[in-house]
């Protein structure tokens, strides 16, 4: 037997991009070093709200520069095909993930093996094709690209505003607090007797050499490149 | 003849952690990538001012997870000897980096050779040895440790009051801005017909990118680890 994995967790929303980049990165590593991921949807509006800090698009430049260059750029880095929606601050702000990411926290419940395929088709369109992702038809929409029966998406839809599955997202979103969140993604590496939280979708190389592993970039040879 | 070298600016404050580090990594890769690399000294509390942006250790979550996690962290990942001053609000809020950034306005531009060096010491004071750089001793101090002649020293730091000096600094705060800078640093590449504006010192990975260079880390194994 070889040695145990470590355990990250990767907080995140479909609503932050930059979660979107930590996930991809992550996804493709995931067989490649020795980790356990664990992918834990979060609601980025109660971290926000519990740490006082603001949507880094709140402030003009920050705005231009996200969308003109980092995203944009980190887009065509990281290879995930990120676009902009039209009306940002009515998505982002206004519309926001409650529902979408109660959906995904049914998902992680009663089927964790859809997690991963079942957010990126999320991501898809909300931040690729600038589609809806509040209205229910949207979230069946994203499942049944994932490959999920529609009845069984339907069942999972029906959950989402049930005590167990609202008081779920409540406690991991508590968790990411608790660990010093003030926006999304964190990752959090629990190596052998130590637990570092990194913000962000930029700190994977740092990660790697926390973890003893090799980086070789947002895309590493040895997978295929997967959103 | 080679191709002509691609030009980067990178515009720093030493009052910023994150800018020692892009620094430290762009002063390695100078001579390894195919790049003329511009060091432009910048006023960051000038940047804040007219961005309307706010340093993020001002919120209380930000702090923690700068000091605790992610500048001790990069600090060991980039080799830079990165220490938190104890008084973190008092040297980067009250006291500020004007002289300092002032004298190495002066330096660019009368000795640009001492550039490098001047920088790197006056970041081993403030962000490494809990020093002040405020004093006119501190900053002829910082002069002598890079080598500077004390005769030159006293002689740039006469000049720091003159209209030439602080127009300059100005001048080369007000480029920032213009670029689109929230903050420091920035690193602005101008390629063959295209103008990259990177923000923070964790895009170097995909500058490589852009520039068509082979990104080997932080800390490139054809260079001696230098600050």
């Amino acid at each position: 037997m070889g040695p145990l994995p470590r355990t990250l967790e990767l907080f995140y929303d479909v609503l932050s991009p930059y979660s979107w980049f930590g996930f991809a990165v992550l996804c493709r590593y995931k067989n490649i070093w020795n980790i356990s991921l664990q992918l834990r949807p979060t609601f980025i509006a109660g971290i926000m709200k519990d740490s006082g800090n603001q949507p880094p698009a709140l402030l003009p430049r920050k705005a231009q520069y996200l969308e003109r260059n980092d995203v944009r750029l980190l887009g065509q880095h990281v290879q995930v095909p990120v676009q902009f929606p039209k009306d940002f601050f009515s998505v982002i702000l206004e519309k926001g993930s409650l529902s979408a990411m109660r959906f995904l926290t049914a998902v992680s419940m009663e089927h964790p093996e859809m997690l991963e395929k079942v957010s990126r088709e999320l991501w898809m369109r909300v931040w690729s094709r600038d589609e809806d992702i509040t209205e229910p038809q949207s979230i069946l929409a994203a499942a049944e690209k994932a490959g999920m029966p529609s009845e069984q998406a339907r069942g999972l839809l029906e959950k989402i505003s049930t005590p167990k599955v609202k008081n779920k997202l409540k406690e991991t979103t508590e968790a990411a607090c608790k660990y010093g969140a003030f926006g999304l993604p964190i990752t959090v590496a629990h190596l052998d007797n130590q637990t570092h939280v990194l913000f962000g979708s930029d700190r994977m190389e740092l990660l790697a050499h926390l973890l003893g592993e090799k980086w070789m970039g947002p895309v590493p040879p040895a997978t295929n490149a997967r959103l």
